[in-house]
């Protein structure tokens, strides 16, 4: 997200005086919430869905997420890149590729 | 998101040839799953939560957003843009501030 | 729900006097939580699933549910039967039959 | 649930030939996208909720985990017993009273 984009949202919440709402418990079940509004688009099919409302969803999912990363502090490459470390870790190429496995089954492992 | 994170996540998923399950209906079900991962951290204290944990499951909520973004062909920037018009609309600094209303109780509508 | 299966279910949360965890809020969260375990069963195929690991994910949403009529003093006919006569209001056999269109858009409103 | 309002529910499905969007992996949406219009009760405060609003969100919860429990000829009892041996299992009361802590961290294990 671009600097001037993360700024808009930051400078949203400010003037409506809205940083005492975001806890991240609440930001947590806000970025639920918005999650099936987007899954919505989906809930009766997969392949036939308005690509708009589609767009709208996933953006609020998006400034949740950037209203949580502000509010700990965290930066996004920063935890992303910790997590992408993890998931290369747990799903090898040669044992994951083309299998939607979860990785404690890839591994041999029980759940 | 550093454009380096960006092709991380895409060489990711290239190499274990996973996007023949990026279906948009897959990743919306993927990402309301890991924003429950995410909420799992608060499920029953609002204040005390495990902060690598959070960062780690907001992680996966932002990897399948990018999934996302690239399946649709989507700018992250100007889908933010385009829902954060509708939102400086639908709630006004004069009649938001301080206020954690649904914007059809702060216009008078029935919901 | 058989009264002794609900029984079942309060004695649980007594004898390990965990109401004092289940406050309104905390169940929703546990609902959406236990919901999204249900939906990583369908999370990469909507024909391929263990029939045994949704029994266990639908069995607690139904738990957790359960401790939230308990919770609020809820009757589960009650509402359920209360919500039914908005359902049969909203989708009109003659206008809803075979279609699973958003009564909104059946009724020609915007959403 | 009383079987007459089971029988409310199932023919409202029947009436409006909805059995065809039915699918257990569509019912799974449905059941994540009704808990988080439940969970949306408690968005932004834990104690100040509508009461109507939640009834009528855990209502809809309810039913379509009715319609999942029809669509796979599962018995709400047999399955909920089943789930409440298992966490019996997990969570001895010895260990788990007063706590709200995972079974995995309960048993020493690493999670």
């Amino acid at each position: 997200m671009k600097q001037e984009t993360i700024d808009r949202i930051r400078k949203f919440t400010d003037e409506r005086d809205w940083d005492q709402f975001h806890t991240p418990s609440n930001l947590a079940k806000s970025i639920s919430i918005e999650a099936n509004e987007l899954l919505e688009c989906f809930q009766w099919s997969d392949t036939e869905y308005d690509v708009q409302h589609v767009k709208e969803e996933l953006a609020d999912v998006l400034v949740y997420c950037r209203n949580m990363l502000d509010k700990l502090g965290l930066d996004e490459d920063e935890i992303v890149n910790m997590k992408m470390d993890q998931n290369e870790a747990k799903y090898p190429v040669d044992k994951a590729k083309g299998k939607n496995d979860k990785y404690t089954k890839l591994n041999g492992c029980r759940q």
